[in-house]
């Protein structure tokens, strides 16, 4: 969308929404975004039960987005647990999610394509992104296996959250991770990680980052890695 | 429990999780603790249905504590949304849970006193304070109105969790919050602090905090501020 776009169909959801849920008419305004950056203040011009046509009155200001961008890579998660890390990942500012399949992992990737999840976090990080207000709604992959991650060329720096006795290599704390453009940050499932996997990641050369020494739930740990990497390197503003 | 004794009844439903749950029996070697800060490697010595006669055999090593005394001051949030707090809280090593009311918050104190949701909260501060190593159960407290817990006389220092844009007097970002021996850490609602409150806080010389830009959950407020606090002062080791 650029500024010289007059009038934009809303999505039928979003518009069900907005007729349905929000019961705005015609003459309301509404702020608009399309995920890649943008976001509009708009008037709704012409409204049905679930169509809703806008016009952009002028651009929005959107949440900063981080100064790094971080992809979480994390484990699957037993049942619903990972809706709620993708949930506060997309708040707390990730650009992606990559979903992956590691050796203690709950579900494998076939029954992952099957299932819904995938398109349900999708859904998540876009309803996400809205509520925080953010322009940018985070990629959220598909699932892969861990090693076939590793094997990926990638130019973001590795971190990965290991348990402090887990160590092959040494171990940092989280205050002495350097930042960069761009960081994968590699977390583990219930079981936590194989030793195989450790040594993939290190030989990959992954920072191995330990969180102390007090066990964290699965399900807490990527919010608690994120945010003190984000204090860490002054991004929590 | 001290060093001379050398028998120790487990309390009846700890007895039973070890019986029908775990399936131990005598003989079995099992970690008991006090919770307030000891911890010891046992020996079962008797056993019924719903009994357990240990023999303490030497201390154990527990999850060290914080070098500062956190408190949560957290207003009650809606449903069971404040147990996982709860147990993220007690794995990040806060010393006590201090519930209160406030302005916004969805439930009062009568209904919080009928109903089960403390006792629920201790049973959780219990098992979660085994689950993560911690020899100590930080001690949750009856839910009191946010206005009592102002006119309390506390030692420890006070910081408020606020909106970046709810401003009364100077918001600081996590960076710059002073460590101290104790600390309250006070939380708000879905709702966010009445206008009043956030005076009521300044007035009584707390800290107003900010954790950037970007909204976050009511629920993923207190175990992000908690962290974000923690390697500030650089205790997330």
């Amino acid at each position: 969308m650029n500024s010289t776009v007059d009038r934009v169909e809303l999505p039928e959801d979003e518009a069900e929404h907005l007729v349905r849920v929000m019961r705005l008419a015609v003459g309301d305004h509404v702020d608009i975004f399309d995920g890649r950056g943008n976001i509009w203040r708009a008037e709704i011009v012409q409204i049905g039960k679930k169509s809703a046509v806008v016009r952009p009155i002028e651009p929005g200001t959107a949440a900063r987005e981080l100064g790094v961008q971080v992809s979480l890579v994390v484990s699957v998660l037993k049942g619903d647990k990972l809706d709620d890390v993708v949930r506060d990942a997309v708040m707390l500012g990730v650009t992606s999610v990559r979903p992956v399949v590691s050796d203690r992992s709950e579900i494998g990737l076939a029954a992952l394509a099957r299932g819904t999840r995938i398109a349900r976090w999708r859904r998540i990080a876009v309803a996400s992104a809205k509520q925080c207000g953010r322009a940018v709604v985070p990629e959220i992959y598909d699932a892969a296996p861990l090693d076939g991650y590793f094997s990926e060329k990638r130019t973001a720096s590795k971190v990965m959250c290991v348990e402090p006795a887990a160590a092959l290599g040494e171990v940092h704390p989280v205050q002495s991770i350097p930042k960069s453009t761009a960081v994968d940050l590699i977390i583990g499932p219930e079981g936590g990680w194989a030793v195989s996997e450790v040594a993939a990641a290190h030989d990959s050369g992954a920072i191995l980052m330990s969180l102390g020494s007090r066990t964290l739930r699965a399900d807490a740990v990527p919010i608690v890695a994120l945010t003190a990497l984000m204090t860490t390197w002054g991004e929590l503003r």
